[in-house]
């Protein structure tokens, strides 16, 4: 048995394991291909302080389908492509601690990976760094057993692009239409980037061009140390023999974010003798390291800073939802940062109530209420769920759509945790609430814990089971607020409704008892009128 | 940002992940260590043709859990001891398809990675091959930044065993009662694999014995060659390139299962010129070996092998079902086996209906019927649902038990896409039926596609969601039958009540009519009462 044992190389494992990376199906294979090409392209540029104009091509060729994702951004040293393109587990991000799109160093060499696989053809690149008289073209694929690139083709060659990059793969892919699609993928991108511009060629040959909102790029996020509160046993163990630092209060300060020399010299005290400031961080055992631990745990550090994440904003948010979703009523919360396992992460949410298609009441400037029209159902937009149907989410990880496993997620589980019925909702127990509603979560961290690598879901860990349900009852409570008004505005209508019915009536009974003129009783009953509206219009039953 | 591009060790990535292994809490950390750790036992004794004795110690110590899992299989030979325990990635199982618990080569060296991070020490591990004089005991960690082992201590040691592997890990765990905890774990695995005896010591010190019902090993799984039909484009080639054959023909036939000579000259045939069975397989060019791609899709080639394939048996499952759940009624399904990509699998069914704590109608062999009592509702099992409650599932994958994740599971997904309605139960949209019921669902394959690394649930591909659906339709229908049955019964028992309740007064008006005595009178009424018995005794209701 023994000589059977052997090393299995990573993309041997995912190769086999497709799914996990989120090339299950060609329709799925096909979305998870853009994605990762075009979370990519935004993440460069945004480093790079560029303001990012994305081209995305899909065409079929020969029952397979071609895509081609072209950006603006830095363009990538001809030294780096092969390996950034061609070898699973290497990229830049993994080993900083700062929000950004990608993380795992995966997504785009798997895709290559799997267009090798079900095409046998590899990836076409071509790469432009500023200031560069060429442009540099590699066709690249993965020596799997090894997870090393195999470059078939390099040379330079003219760009018309002063900088940039340009990604082109072919692979077993099926286009779809609705909720699952490429368009609807990057029409969510576009809700959370409003700086961002794509070009989307479908395979049918239809342009469609996603406006950037505003000229400015977001903050760019800090990169920040671990929190001390985060951090295991056995990281702690290894930090302090990794360390460069020549003392134990050196060390705390330094390696840690949140830790000043003050909170550092309290942590020393209360992990006791022998340590003290000046203990030799590489010299410290196991025992005094645990009590170490402990006391870092158990004093009082400053919550995470939060310049590492970069939330989408407020008011942007609120645009993005208005501009794609039309509906009643909107609500927006932004929670403060908070940590799990030490990485800062912040939520932020939006409701989007009552497709406008849906009858509703108005009231209008001297108090007059009518009921406005149901409008034709096919023009109401669908990102918002009809009123017997659930709720529609649209779940956000660091400004990327997630678009597959919704079931998994934290922001699922969370909107299902939550009692929608003190709100005013009907929830099926165990279930999304139904209602005519959109949800938006954002999820910003600067270590998004996936449920898979394919990153469709979030992980529930409690910390952010919790951040998203406190983030959510802040808005229902807006949203309660406003269906009660709005039940009431209906009583009232109702109760108005009755008694306009019957005023003719008292006209009639009060020209038999007063003797009034005909002319007399329709004025009379034209004041009766005007004051009941001029009393709605004085209590009004706006906030 | 070129130089800040660099590798990622495998298991660095894995420790940031350490979710997607299962150690995202100490609760689940715990159970998934010793699941990685039994599996591994179990998976060795049955390669080495040894019946599997496993002893299972969890210990709480300083507030940490100690994990000891200690078998009778054949030993390690030092020199993979310390990569087995200390590698992520390194294994025998990944590359060869027969069916087995492990396939990553990760299980057991995340669990040394999780105690490492969270207590800091190693993995303390003794094997002894049969034959040795002495064991060897090591104690290894992981370098994680290279994915390597580190070995701290290693020696020769008396063991009184004659072969076997003890490994003993510590790490920070949560034991926890109830659905997620050691004990139903091993309880299920008890179930689908009844040549194992396990003894089980809790951290209360209780001691728990799952003793085997049979002395019979299952049969060793065959080792297979991928089927034709599963075989991507691009593993073609690649297959084409790699192989050692001298011929087209000979590479068809040696390289893939169930393909003999004539299948394969169809194959070539239909692929077209220039391919001829002489063709030399690594001078193939790109066009040729898609033609050839198309013609193995196109040909019709046996249904995949299945020796490959151990299921637990239908008389195993059932012994298991009966001993482990009391119910009124089971139903035993076994499907053929499927491919899917390729990969032979197969799927076993197993219901059980109704709690014996509920009252039920009996009909003795006299054909008379009477209601049974209800039973004190906490002597009841609760592997089974109560009447009221969504049924339980019992999920297994090559006989090891799924605890999490039952909602991405493709076997939950079959059975919420199965319409229960039309066998008679409740079953909410898009939920699980309601029923006092358990369905026990495994899935056997060469090459389970888990959810993620950790194992918990399958991946839904159309093919088993398909087989799933097809085993849970054939034990459905007996479900229907034997509730038809119960409803005529309790419909009979009903209506007999009825009579019976009258027959005295029938008598009286006998006596009346007829001028009987007493004794006539009571005689007829009992004669009545044995008709009325003996017509349900001639026209039963049973099959």
């Amino acid at each position: 048995m023994a000589s059977r044992q052997r090393e299995i190389s990573v993309s041997e494992f995912f190769l086999k394991n497709r799914h996990l990376l989120g090339f299950d199906t060609p329709s799925k294979a096909l979305v998870t291909a853009v994605k990762e090409a075009v979370d990519n392209a935004l993440d460069a540029c945004e480093e790079a302080g560029v303001l990012p104009d994305i081209i995305v091509q899909v065409r079929d060729r020969f029952g397979n389908s071609r895509v081609v994702v072209e950006d603006n951004g830095p363009g990538i040293v001809e030294s780096q492509i092969a390996r950034i393109f061609g070898k699973l587990l290497y990229g830049s991000k993994f080993h900083k601690l700062s929000q950004s799109r990608g993380q795992q160093g995966m997504g785009i060499s798997a895709a290559g990976m799997y267009g090798q696989l079900t095409v046998g053809k590899p990836l076409h690149i071509v790469s432009r760094v500023e200031g560069d008289e060429l442009a540099s073209e590699l066709y690249v694929s993965i020596d799997t057993a090894n997870n090393r690139p195999d470059i078939h083709k390099k040379r330079r060659v003219e760009w018309d692009r002063p900088h940039g990059t340009r990604v082109e793969m072919e692979m077993e892919g099926h286009h779809q239409q609705g909720p699952h699609s490429v368009e609807v993928y990057l029409k969510q991108t576009a809700i959370a980037n409003p700086h961002v511009s794509i070009t989307y060629q479908d395979p049918q040959g239809k342009e469609i061009n996603f406006v950037r909102c505003t000229d400015r790029l977001p903050p760019r996020p800090k990169e920040i140390k671990p929190h001390p509160h985060g951090i295991e046993l056995g990281r702690l163990i290894q930090m302090l023999s990794n360390t460069a630092s020549r003392s134990l209060l050196r060390f705390l300060v330094d390696e840690f974010s949140c830790v000043g020399k003050k909170t550092a010299l309290e942590i020393i005290e209360r992990a006791g003798k022998p340590l003290s400031d000046r203990s030799y961080p590489t010299h410290i055992a196991h025992a005094q390291a645990t009590a170490l631990h402990h006391a870092i745990q158990k004093t009082r550090v400053q919550t995470p800073r939060t310049d590492c994440i970069v939330p989408i904003g407020e008011a942007q948010l609120l645009e993005g939802l208005r501009k794609e979703l039309q509906a009643d009523f909107y609500a927006i919360a932004t929670r403060p940062a908070a940590a799990y396992r030490g990485n800062p992460f912040q939520v932020e949410i939006g409701i989007a109530f009552g497709c406008p298609g849906e009858p509703s009441i108005e009231v209008d400037a001297s108090g007059h209420m009518r009921k406005t029209k149901a409008q034709d159902a096919d023009a109401v937009e669908h990102l918002i769920a009809r009123k017997d149907e659930p709720i529609r989410l649209l779940r956000f990880a660091n400004r990327v759509p997630l678009l597959y496993q919704q079931s998994s997620c934290a922001i699922t589980k969370a909107i299902i945790q939550t009692n929608w019925r003190t709100y005013g909702l009907h929830q099926p127990k165990g279930a999304l609430p139904i209602a005519p509603m959109a949800i938006l979560v954002h999820v910003a961290s600067v270590w998004v814990p996936y449920t898979s690598e394919s990153k469709e879901a979030i992980e529930p860990y409690p910390e952010i089971l919790r951040e998203i349900k406190l983030g959510l009852q802040q808005c229902a409570r807006q949203l309660a607020h406003h269906l009660r008004r709005e039940s009431h505005l209906r009583q009232e209508y109702d109760n108005r409704a009755y008694i306009e019915k019957y005023l003719p009536h008292i006209g009639i009974a009060l020209q038999d008892i007063l003797a009034l003129s005909d002319d007399e009783r329709d004025s009379t009953v034209n004041k009766l009128d005007n004051l009941l509206h001029m009393s709605r219009t004085t209590r009004r039953l706006e906030p």
